[in-house]
C-alpha cells in the first residue's frame, strides 16, 4: 500500500502489484474516482509527485492518466494539472440518474463515461466564460453595493440588475422593457414554472408549444398541472394559425421565435402579428423564449415579438448561452398586469436568484464588458458555424444544412436513403462522439421531416473542435 | 432645468425654482427615485458635485441627502458616498407589493418607509458579510474550477461543494453527511419546496409543523398540495409526543432543534429520540431546519438529531445566517433512499443554484476561511446578545428574555398588564424602530403565552447597533 497526498489534500491510497503497473494504476485510480476517494473537482497528484510515491515511472503514470482523461475519468486542464472530473461519473452510474426526463448533468456525466467529444446541442462553450472579467466585475460590484442588497432583496431581483438589463434588452434585442416589469430568475426553467403556476392559478388548463423543443420545457409545464398541445413548425417558424382552432383552456404559447429550436428558422413577421392578434383576441399569452437571441451572424438581429404587443407577450432571456447555464440567471420582462402575480407565484416558493451574480451581471453589463463578450462569443461561433459548413460541404456533401442564420445549433439533414438518426447517433458514440437526432426534440408531428441531427456546434471546447469536426465527418462521411 | 451627471452615469434632472430650495431639493430627489430616474442601487453625485452644478450651497445639499436617508430613499456609505436605497421604495410603494404573504422584499421594503432602525428578526448582519475573503475565494475557486463546472452541473449540485460540506457537516455541527446523500439547493425556501413536492408525491397530504414558526414555511407546504398541522412547543421544545396521535397521511414534521425559531429553546435529548422514533414507526420524515446551528454562545453546540437516525431525519442547513441570505444557497443531507426522489423532483422543476457561488462556498469552507467568519461573526454576536440583556436590565427590568443561549434572535417577554404586543410595534415605528411581536409567528396556540417581542439583534449594522438598543429601551422603558 502506498500513499499518495494529493495537493488539495485527498489522500490517494494506491494497492500495486505485479507486473501489468500500468494497467493495475489505471485500475486504481478509476476505483478511487469510483469510491470517492479522489473526490469530483479535486485535483489529482501530478504525475512526477505520484511516480516518485509509487517508485514507478512517470510516462507509466502519464498514460494511465491520459487514459483516465479519456474515460472521461478526469480532466487534464492547461497549465493546471489534471482533476478529477467534476460531474461524478461514479455516482451517475451508481445512482442511475439517467433514467429521469431529461437530465442535463446526469445525461451529460453517462455521455461522458463513452464520447471524448460531443457536439449535442445546449451548451455555450463554457472555456470560453470570460472568467477574469466576470471575477473584475463582482469585485467592482462588492465594492460599492449596499449591505441591503445581499440581504433577502427585491422579490423582482435587485434592482440594478433590472435597471441594467432593461437598458440592454431595449438596445440589443429591442424589447419594450422597463426595470419594474422585469423579474430575475434563477434560469429559463425556473421563469417557466413561475409562469406555468400563473396560468395555472389563472384557470389554463393547456399550453402550446411548438412541436419541436425540449422536453424538459413540457415536464415543466406538466408539473404546474399544464397539458401541453403541439404546434406544427414549418420554415417559416411556428404555424400560428393552427392555435385558432385550438380550443379552450389554452393558457399561452411557448415559441422561439428568434431561432426555433431546434429547427433554427426565424418566425415570419406576418405570422409575429398574427400570433399576438390571437393572444390579444384569446386573451392569452406569449411567451417568448429568446434563448440566444444574441448570436445571428449574417444580417441585422431579429428583434423581439414582444416590442409588437408588450401586453401580450412574455420575453424570456437568460446568461445560459451569452455566458454560462452555471449562473442560473434569467430574466422575463411581463405585462403589467402579470409581474404581481408572478411575484407572488414566487414569493409561495421561496425562488430567487443569487444575488452576488446579479450584482455581477449588472457591472458587466453596465461597464459593456457584457456586450464585449457577446461580440468575441458571437465572431468565435460564427467561425466554427463555418467551419462546420464547409467541413461538411467537403466531406459530407449529401448533408444539407439549415437554420444556421444564428444560435449556437444547426441542423444537418441525413438523406433519407441512408443510415437512420438512430444508427448515425450510434455510430458517432462509437467513435466517441456524442450526439442528438431530431427525433429527440420532435414532439408530436408524425413523419413530416426526414432524418436530421441537431448539431451543437457551441459545445466543444475551441482546442477540440477542429477534432471534433473530424469525427463528425468521418461518421457521415459517404 | 439643470442637468448633473453622476459617477453611476445617471442623469439626474432637477427643476429648483424660488426661495424654498432644501425642501424642493429634496421633493425634487423623491421623485427621481420615485419615478426611477435616480434608481435604486445607484450612486448619487456627491454633495460639492450637486451644489456646484445646481449653484446652491453645498451644506444644503448635504442636508437635503441627510433627510432622503433618514427617510430612507437614499443610504450612506462610510467613505462611498450616497446611494439610492436598493430595493426601490417607490416600486414598492407604487406596486402593493406588501399585500403578498411574508413577502421579504417588500416588507422591508415598506417598513424602510418608516423605519430607519430595525430589530424584526431572519436577517444576519449584513454589513458583516466578509466581501474580501469572498472575492478571493472566488478569484481562487475560478482559477481551478473545469470548464464542466460552468454548465448544467450535477443535478445534486457541484460534487466540489458537497464534499466541502460533508467535512464541514460533519465536523462542525456532527452529522452523518456523505457527498452522495447532499443535494445543494438555492435557499432553504427551495429545499423546503423540493422536500414537500417528494411528500406529496409519496402520498402524504400532511405535515406537523412547530405551532411557532414562518409563515413562509408554511404556505410553501401549501403550495405543494400539503396541509399543516400544527405541534405545541414549551420549554422543552416540540412536544413531539403528540405527533402520535396525529392520524393519518402525514408525511413528516418540520422542526428546528437546535434553537426554536422563535422560542429560542433546544430541543430536549429524550425528545430527540422520541421524535426519531415516530418517524421509523410512522414511516414519516424529520425535516431539521438547522438555521442557525452556527451560532451557539453558552454551551457546547447543540448536535444536530439527524445523527441518531440519518435515514429518518432530512438535515438542512443554509448559509443565510452565517454569511448572507442574498447567496441563496442551502443544503439537504438526506436518507439514501430519498436523493433520488429530490432530484427528480428539482429536475422535473429544473430549480438549480448558482454555480460561482457553489464553487466559491466550496473554496471559502475548504480553505477555512468559513470557519474564520464563522468564529468572528459568533462573538460578534454574542456581544450584541449581552448588550441587549443588560441594555433591557438596566432600562426595562419588567421585561424578561428568553432564547438567548443561540441564535441571532432572542424571546422578550412583555408584562401581561402593559401594553399589548401591538401597541408596543406600534409605538417602535413611530420612534423609527421596527419590530415584530411573537403573534407574527403563531400558528394556532390559542392564547398560552403572554405577549412577547422576537428581537433580532443580528438585524442591525455594527455602527448603529447602539442607537438601536436605545430606541428599543426607549419604547418598553416602564
Amino acid at each position: 500500500m502506498v500513499g499518495s497526498r494529493a495537493t488539495s489534500g485527498v489522500e490517494v491510497q494506491l494497492d500495486l502489484a505485479g507486473p501489468r503497473v500500468r494497467s493495475g494504476l489505471e485500475h486504481e485510480l478509476r476505483e478511487a474516482v469510483r469510491q470517492g476517494r479522489l473526490a469530483p473537482g479535486t485535483r489529482v497528484p501530478s504525475s512526477r509527485t505520484l511516480a516518485r510515491d509509487l517508485g514507478i515511472g512517470r510516462n507509466t503514470v502519464a498514460d494511465a492518466f491520459g487514459q483516465l482523461v479519456a474515460e472521461g475519468w478526469f480532466v487534464a486542464r492547461h497549465g493546471a494539472g489534471t482533476w478529477v472530473a467534476d460531474r461524478s461519473l461514479a455516482d451517475a452510474s451508481a445512482e442511475s440518474l439517467a433514467g429521469s426526463p431529461r437530465a442535463p448533468g446526469a445525461d451529460r456525466a453517462e455521455a461522458a463515461l463513452r464520447a471524448r467529444f460531443d457536439l449535442r446541442p445546449g451548451l455555450p462553450d463554457l472555456a470560453g466564460f470570460p472568467r477574469a472579467e466576470w471575477l473584475a466585475a463582482a469585485r467592482r460590484a462588492l465594492a460599492v453595493a449596499p449591505d441591503e442588497a445581499l440581504g433577502y432583496g427585491d422579490p423582482r431581483g435587485l434592482a440594478v440588475l433590472r435597471e441594467a438589463l432593461a437598458g440592454y434588452l431595449v438596445r440589443a434585442r429591442r424589447v419594450a422593457a422597463s426595470p419594474g416589469r422585469i423579474v430575475v430568475c434563477a434560469g429559463f426553467t425556473q421563469a417557466l414554472e413561475l409562469l406555468g403556476a400563473v396560468l395555472h392559478d389563472r384557470g389554463a388548463t393547456r399550453v402550446a408549444v411548438e412541436a419541436y423543443g425540449h422536453r424538459l420545457h413540457r415536464d415543466i409545464l406538466a408539473t404546474c398541472g399544464l397539458a401541453t398541445v403541439p404546434v406544427p413548425v414549418d420554415e417559416r417558424g411556428a404555424v400560428v394559425a393552427a392555435l385558432d382552432g385550438i380550443g379552450g383552456g389554452v393558457g399561452g404559447v411557448l415559441l422561439t421565435p428568434a431561432h426555433q429550436f431546434p429547427l433554427g428558422v426565424a418566425l415570419d413577421p406576418a405570422r409575429r402579428r398574427q400570433v399576438v392578434g390571437w393572444a390579444a383576441d384569446s386573451g392569452s399569452l406569449v411567451v417568448e423564449d429568446d434563448y440566444d437571441g444574441e448570436f445571428r451572424y449574417d444580417r441585422q438581429a431579429v428583434g423581439a415579438v414582444q416590442s409588437l404587443a408588450p401586453d401580450q407577450v412574455v420575453y424570456a432571456g437568460t446568461a445560459a448561452k451569452s455566458l454560462a447555464p452555471g449562473l442560473r440567471l434569467a430574466w422575463l420582462v411581463l405585462p403589467a398586469g402579470l409581474v404581481d402575480e408572478v411575484v407572488e407565484a414566487r414569493q409561495r416558493r421561496g425562488l430567487f436568484p443569487s444575488a452576488l451574480d446579479q450584482l455581477t451581471l449588472a457591472e458587466l453589463v453596465v461597464s459593456g464588458g457584457f456586450d464585449r463578450h457577446v461580440r468575441r462569443a458571437r465572431l468565435a461561433y460564427r467561425r466554427r458555424r463555418d467551419r462546420l459548413l464547409s467541413d461538411l460541404a467537403r466531406h459530407a456533401p449529401q448533408v444539407e444544412v439549415s437554420g444556421i442564420a444564428a444560435g449556437l445549433h444547426a441542423l444537418a439533414h441525413l438523406p433519407a436513403a441512408g443510415p437512420t438518426e438512430a444508427e448515425i447517433v450510434a455510430r458517432a458514440a462509437d467513435h466517441g462522439l456524442a450526439l442528438e437526432g431530431l427525433g429527440a426534440f420532435t414532439y408530436h408531428e408524425p413523419a413530416r421531416r426526414g432524418p436530421a441531427l441537431v448539431i451543437g456546434y457551441g459545445t466543444p471546447p475551441d482546442h477540440a473542435y477542429t477534432a471534433t469536426l473530424a469525427r463528425l465527418t468521418a461518421v457521415l462521411s459517404p
